[in-house]
């Protein structure tokens, strides 16, 4: 029998009691043995839950139980997760988290903790929700140098940019759809709208991927909050979908490249037909090539369901260290996406910024004219489009033309 | 310092030895110790090979030398492999093999074996080739009872369909463009066009999803070779894609159901969009909803990274026994595919088999009809177009719709 801890009892981590509940039988079977929930930690009362024996709200109860070897965070935030988490693994604690946040701002001080204390901190359900990726880029490509990874990773901005392709709605119309159904915060939806969501999650693959942590500080990231209507019918006339990308790449000089933005992806990439809340994440490895893997990226039981896959993993191997570790920060060999050669998308009235460009058809509104530019720094298209603007140009959007 | 020994030297074997050589440095700080060849086993002769030294004949070279802890079965086929992997892991060693043949015939008893010499034994390159499928399915959906797995799991079939629907080309024409770039065997190609070697794979996955052997010989097989471009032209104008589809599913009355076949699926689906020679898989979760997982399915060095991601494992892993096992098969259990509820798409010229079936829309030959009936057993829809035919009604051709 091993006994757990979970900690929050919101969306996830309600789901990851209700997943260990209602496959009790067969968890217990690829666990080798039966997973018991010991504390549920919450700063909230819940009377009325089937549960609510297993309440606690003093984290040092956990800390000092030696029988919980598994804890649970599903707080979510820094703090007090960061404190919690960081506390159970210098306790010889096994770790199992959804937070992004956590491992995206903490994650190299935490694996390396876990490390000098021969225990392990696994986070498949920070990325993707549900599909599982951490795993996969850690132990199944394993004999490939990740090259890229690209990814849909935030399924609120993916919904959003559905429906105004499909239904021709406004950003702001959308926006509200989406929080109306659930997908997005009412109250201040830039987590996911600004990219910073997707930020987290870029930050935790590349790390993973390329050995060295990248903060969300040092990433380009620009949302969808100026994507409209008509830059995705003009991206579709032309056999492209604007997606929200969030990429990384060891660019040719070994240096390490991310950013999270709008894109025109190719209708024949595996990218361009994930629509609706789903996820879907490229890896690109030197042997394999191209594998993605789909799925619904959020919702509380897929979320859960990869939470407990890590519980299960985890008592399986508690007492074998698995690995899972990235060096600090490597700011020398991380460049700007400013410096990275990317073709774009510009939609402008008056002079062409850009004489080399290839001229997109489609209809556009009276004056206007779309282009793709040659393969350029993304620093140096912004600044002809400066430029550009200074000179009498309007520039009424742009965006990387991305190949996967 | 891990020691290891290849078996056959074909494109798998060789492959697995290049990658092992080119990416030498990532994949021995992934193994946590460097990964050595110190034999390789096959019955020609190499004179001209950089690894000639390393080359023998002798299997019981590999299996009386304590220091080969890992083997790695690239030769393909029943024998001599069964008896050189049931011989290694006798001998205690862990072994890797790409080989379905073998896993969908003998699984069951190796997987035995293994667990009882308390070592493993991983097959991730025998489904999907480069492409993570099982290892996914055993650890990162552990937390899901699986329901059912569909897949395009055969990139030579998905090759010739993708030809004959965007070049109009008749079956013949595609397979000997196929056959002409590699891609089908000029002598004999029947087991990728006859749905052999999907079948294999799909005991496979069904094996480990439900945990109980299914042989080949069980599953309602049917290839593509009597798939015309008419049918695949209605298909396309009502919205639908041919595709051969592996499946696998747990009946609501518990039993399982699997089948290889033609069949046609949504252009909504994440398979309908799966062109040239990829494979995509989807799991369908009863927590997580569906997961789909693609790839280049087949390849020299996308097979040979699977092989060597298995090989790192058990390096890592050696010593500890990672549970990847399934029953023999419970044949009470398992039901005919004959006996599940499907629609199926019929196309026919004279009286209507199906009166309360749904019309399809577009152009066919003068007098033919097609329809897709209502939700019916496999085997009574074959029956009633058996009564058609005495009846004077020509049966031109007729597939399952899937829902994926």
């Amino acid at each position: 029998m091993a006994k757990i801890a979970v900690m929050g009892y919101g969306v996830v981590g309600s789901g990851v009691v209700e997943v260990l509940h209602k496959n009790h039988d067969s968890i217990a079977k690829k666990a080798k043995e039966e997973i018991s929930v010991k504390y549920i930690l919450d700063l909230r009362d819940f009377p009325e839950d089937p549960n609510r024996d297993l309440f606690i709200k003093d984290f040092s109860i956990i800390e000092n139980d030696p029988e919980v070897e598994v804890v649970v965070e599903c707080i979510g935030g820094q703090n007090p997760a960061y404190v919690f988490v960081k506390r159970s693994l210098l306790a010889g604690k096994n770790v199992a988290t959804s937070n992004k946040e956590l491992i995206a701002t903490r994650g190299a001080e935490l694996l390396k903790t876990a490390r000098d204390k021969g225990v392990n901190l696994l986070f498949e359900a920070s990325v993707g929700g549900g599909v599982p990726i951490i795993r996969p880029l850690h132990q199944c490509l394993a004999a490939n140098e990740v090259c890229e990874i690209a990814g849909i990773v935030n399924g609120t901005t993916n919904f959003i940019l559905s429906k105004m392709k499909n239904e021709n709605m406004a950003f702001d119309d959308a926006l509200k759809l989406a929080q109306d159904l659930g997908y997005a915060e009412k109250i201040d939806p830039s987590a996911d709208i600004d990219g910073h969501d997707s930020c987290r999650k870029i930050c935790i693959l590349s790390s993973l991927a390329f050995g060295s942590h990248i903060y969300p500080d040092m990433v380009y990231t620009r949302g969808i909050r100026d994507i409209t209507p008509t830059d995705i019918t003009c991206a579709e006339s032309n056999n492209y979908a604007v997606k929200l990308i969030a990429k990384t790449k060891r660019l040719p000089d070994g240096a390490v490249s991310a950013a999270v933005t709008p894109a025109l992806v190719s209708h024949d990439s595996q990218l361009a037909g994930v629509e609706d809340v789903f996820n879907a994440i490229l890896v690109r490895g030197d042997v394999l090539g191209d594998v993605v893997f789909y799925g619904r990226g959020a919702g509380k039981l897929p979320t859960a369901s990869a939470v407990v896959a890590d519980v299960i993993d985890l008592v399986q191997n508690r007492g074998t260290y698995k690995g899972l570790f990235w060096n600090d920060v490597d700011r020398e060999n991380f460049h700007p996406f400013s410096e990275e050669n990317v073709r774009c998308y510009v939609r402008f009235s008056g002079q062409n910024p850009f004489p080399d460009a290839t001229a997109l058809g489609g209809k556009l509104p009276e004056g206007q004219q779309a282009v793709i530019t040659p393969e350029l720094p993304f620093g140096e298209v912004e600044s002809r489009l400066k430029q550009a603007k200074s000179q009498g140009t309007q520039v009424h959007n742009m965006m990387p033309v991305l190949n996967y």
